[in-house]
């Protein structure tokens, strides 16, 4: 967080990013209580949560029922202390949602996409609707603690796009997070969609925190993001998750990813699209989004061939979910994105079907599926999410894996 | 582990794993560099260093060369401070191995397999093996730390085989590890035949510190062990890696997990031999290992529809190779069981090849694709890696995982 930010200061680097963090998981706690949640002494918890409130980010919040003696004050955060910003940059669109320090989204807008213009413009349109947004809405500027933006993957989360991405070539090599955060003078982070989304439906509340987690998140694309016991799950480059591109057929058509056989090749957005187009559907013909949400209203209403096409597309997604709860052991597949927006009704039954029926362990436990309550701007709320994420509980933004000890942890001292 | 044993003591419980583990990864270290590697202070690498030393675990190993000032005093662990077995009990035979506490394999021996045994025999059998060969090979029996207990999964891994494993039924409800624990005096470890097989790989020098690794095993079915940055993934219900039921083919063929065009269910050793068969390749007929085995060999000999059906097997672990690339974002695969004992030389060029064509993220970095050096018996070395592993280094065991923080983490005090 740059000089002029009030980040989580002091707080941040030691005792007080866990404090915070067990603090919004439970909502209103008391110091007592804490202190058992933590393990810190009675001593550091009383200290970290006097700075915690003279920083403005905790609030006492009324005394819990006595159990018999004096009554414990409850602690919450103040949702209203800090705000993040989240950007989904898309080709067809931008959306921009603000949320609060307790995850809700206080803003959000939609605008043109960044097209085929001149990643600096795009930016520079980018900082100005922030700026715009801030003001109009009457937030202090000086409590946005950063911007997450968030792209169809692959991205290189430290430097930007560098990881060419399907349909936003001419970005490829573009310093995106330097650019916007010189343009908006706020910390940046960077993360694909799927991921991105993920961390969003943690974060909101979709997800209970011991549960292992995978959001399949269809777009124009389809991949995944997956938070286990809370922590995103990256992998060696931070492209984890590409089930869009897993064989489910080895002499399938060709990809654009350069395999054959993908889910995606099959079932995403643009192969139900052409799908529908060969089969004499009539689409609007303004883009693979459009066109999608023009079948799935098509279905909606019953007509025969594109609920037909899209119940073979829900096939796909069933054997991608399945492939994700096999490989990763899943309790729960959250179904979001633009695409499961429009038609996740459809979808849904078919995907849980498949996992009732096909989940290898299903003999030790269910894998619950569920369509994301913000999933049309779920990679957005995302994006807002990671900068809280990294703000109240950076160990868990998932850098690396390291696992708790069965007993104590080398404490340092 | 019971108190007749001479465990790691206070050690474990405190930052003496943490040490251990350090010196284990490092081979030789100083007490400075300890100091560094572990953000103890000096006077506590001091104290536990004494400490281990005393409890015969580590031992002096001469002097670094000297950068100027006094040359410093060299810490190894003593592999033969402690030991720990290994038993991977199938239906076709069960393996032994003892490991040393440097996870060096230091006695192996297999015999026949559980069968239709009633499950107590089978148990006092293993019990009067590891007895025996303790004995003859010298080793103190006070000096075994444990028996780590690999069997195929569906596996609970805290009482033993309630989920019925595919090939002994038999088993289901049966408390092995209490079983084997009454028999031993041993203190239990159960894991999958994939997920040691991981652990055994990380633990005998074969992965890199901080690889994102999958071992793709291949015994009779087809498994996966996922090891990310030293640390094991099991997912909600230690049933992650279930690569074999993936599927890559939606109207494939019925598989015994219920799903449908499993990849174990296309090219598993049964299916290969069961292909062989149907195509007139004349087999011992004395079960799948033996068929396979036989098969492998004409393959080997060069004769064509032999080497027609592994190749095609091939294709389809080609697959499964990726699939888990692409959702775990891999940098290591390594090949391993008894089956890739037999035919690997057959598998790796194809899997290498499909991996470098069409991993997702080939851009941001390659996905190595090796053999086990302990491929035959990987499960065996993995159960008495786990021994060690939970012994040495309980933070990477795998029952939770949690993330460093990226600044410093909540000390405690």
């Amino acid at each position: 967080m740059n000089g002029a930010q009030p980040g989580l200061g002091a707080a941040h680097a030691s005792s007080g990013a866990a404090i915070l963090d067990v603090i919004r998981a439970a909502g209103t706690i008391s110091r007592v209580e804490l202190t058992r949640a933590t393990g810190l002494t009675a001593a550091t918890v009383s200290t970290v949560v006097r700075r915690l409130i003279d920083e403005g980010l905790v609030v006492e919040a009324g005394r819990a029922e006595s159990t018999g003696g004096k009554p414990r004050m409850l602690l919450r955060l103040d949702p209203y202390a800090r705000y993040a910003v989240g950007v989904h940059l898309d080709h067809a669109g931008i959306t921009y949602v603000i949320a609060n320090l307790g995850g809700a989204v206080v803003a959000r807008w939609r605008r043109p996409g960044a097209g085929a213009d001149d990643p600096r413009d795009v930016v520079a349109r980018i900082a100005a609707e922030i700026a715009t947004t801030v003001t109009r809405t009457g937030i202090d500027p000086a409590l946005v603690l950063g911007v997450g933006v968030v792209s169809p993957g692959p991205i290189s989360m430290t430097t930007g796009m560098t990881l060419t991405p399907p349909v936003m070539q001419h970005w490829a090599e573009f310093p995106l997070a330097a650019a916007i955060g010189d343009a908006t003078g706020l910390p940046v982070l960077l993360d694909n969609d799927a991921t991105a989304a993920a961390v969003g439906e943690y974060w909101s509340g979709g997800v209970a925190t011991g549960a292992a987690c995978a959001t399949l998140y269809m777009g124009t694309g389809i991949g995944a993001g997956i938070v286990v016991d809370g922590t995103v799950y990256r992998g060696r480059s931070s492209n984890a998750g590409e089930i869009g591109h897993v064989c489910v057929a080895l002499d399938g058509p060709e990809c654009w990813c350069g395999s054959r056989g993908c889910v995606e090749a099959f079932a995403g957005p643009a192969a139900v699209v052409a799908q529908a187009r060969a089969a004499g559907v009539v689409l609007p013909g303004r883009g693979v989004s459009e066109d999608f949400a023009a079948l799935a209203r098509a279905a909606a209403r019953g007509e025969a061939e594109p609920m037909r096409l899209l119940r073979a597309s829900a096939e796909y997604l069933g054997v991608a979910a399945q492939t994700l709860a096999n490989v990763l052991d899943l309790d729960l597949v959250v179904l979001t994105g633009p695409s499961f927006a429009l038609a996740g009704s459809l979808y849904l039954p078919v995907v849980q079907e498949r996992l009732a029926r096909s989940f290898f362990a299903r003999g030790a436990h269910p894998v619950r599926v569920t369509i994301s309550t913000h999933a049309s701007e779920a990679a957005a709320v995302g994006g807002a999410a990671l900068v809280l994420q990294s703000e109240l509980a950076p160990r868990q933004a998932g850098t690396r894996m390291v696992v708790e000890a069965l007993t104590e942890l080398p404490t340092g001292a």
